[in-house]
């Protein structure tokens, strides 16, 4: 099984909704049949690689809040994602350039490592790092195991911008406008981060799809034929 | 509104699923509210220019049947199609390659015209038509109003190569093997030519989140925030 999702380490229900889907495979015994890929979907495309500030600074300013009210409103948020055992600091996030930790993804995508997005996640979320900062970015590369030489090379060019930028015209042009959007074996899809009740229902769903000689309940071709 | 799916002109379930998908949007009164866009998905890419024979030698071959065992599969297609008036001539279809038919159809959705596909469906099952055959093509380009000069680089060309082959290569990084497969604004999914109740089910979802002001049940984050 294979699921395929969009998300930004700018957007704390991409972390939560990461999480969460990884519960609910977890839960199901599916953890060696299913194939995780994430996709790049960047909130803020055009966001600087200077730290303008935290999200509450932008919250205050964006919603013409206290910042007391701010942060009540932020705290709902990092509430969700303490309820998944994550030690949530959205607030005091540090707003920045999320391209070249996209651009790393894909490198380590390609060397089937997906601990490097997990480690981005938990680096933004948790310790408030600045994500654009390539040395940043090269150390939590190293920790995600990806070779030295090839992280150079990304950061010293403009690898894999143009596979980024194909994510996201791809989540465009399906008219996916919000993250976290997930495509479960191209069939189902969960958009947000749902409950981890209804990941797994549909995650369930998908599998028993999958058992079942035909998959699709509607007529359908494949290369091999039309299913009669 | 916006409907996204994925199709081959050889697809007879692709056929029977767009007429059906249409006829939903019109018994919801969205016909102006819906933009439909076919993409492509070649079930034989491979395929030669030079018809190798009809669905039926193709059937009769593959499966290892007689010519009546074969129709009698074919027909059953077919009668899906009849039964939403399509005068659908399945076994006859003469199998060519589909390539330059979906190159056109990039031209004519650039130009907001939707004809040109049906047209080519029509041609393909109705009237049988050698879809690989640049006059054939020409006509149907001409009768969907198509710019001649337009129509003329594009077959002179490989113009709109690269869209098709994005088209397939989103698809397959999706996980979508077969067609026709239809994501409804980015978000629900029909899978197959479901029947007409069902597509009108998930149109109506689709319909009723767009006018929700929280298009998502799960939390979500889009380019304006994240929905709290």
């Amino acid at each position: 099984m294979k699921v395929t999702y969009w998300s930004d380490f700018a957007c704390p229900y991409c972390y939560v909704g990461e999480t969460r889907l990884h519960k609910a495979i977890e839960s199901l015994g599916l953890a060696d049949d299913v194939e995780v890929e994430m996709k790049a979907f960047e909130l803020y495309p055009d966001a600087p690689r200077e730290v303008q500030g935290t999200t509450l600074d932008r919250f205050a300013r964006k919603y013409r809040l206290t910042r007391a009210a701010a942060r009540q409103r932020i705290d709902s948020i990092s509430a969700m994602g303490r309820a998944e055992g994550i030690d949530f600091n959205y607030a005091t996030t540090r707003n920045t350039n999320m391209f070249d930790a996209h651009r790393l993804t894909k490198l380590a995508h390609e060397q089937g490592n997906t601990r490097f997005e997990e480690l981005c996640f938990h680096a933004y979320f948790v310790d408030n790092e600045v994500m654009s900062d390539h040395a940043v970015l090269r150390r939590l590369a190293k920790q995600a195991g990806l070779p030295e030489a090839d992280v150079e090379r990304v950061l010293s060019s403009d690898e894999y911008a143009d596979a980024v930028r194909a994510d996201e015209r791809e989540a465009h042009s399906m008219g996916v406008n919000a993250v976290p959007f997930f495509v479960v074996d191209g069939k189902y899809t969960i958009s947000g981060a749902q409950p981890i009740e209804e990941m797994t229902r549909v995650l369930t769903n998908a599998r028993d799809a999958a058992l079942a000689e035909d998959t699709t309940e509607g007529g359908a071709c494949g290369p091999e034929g039309c299913a009669i």
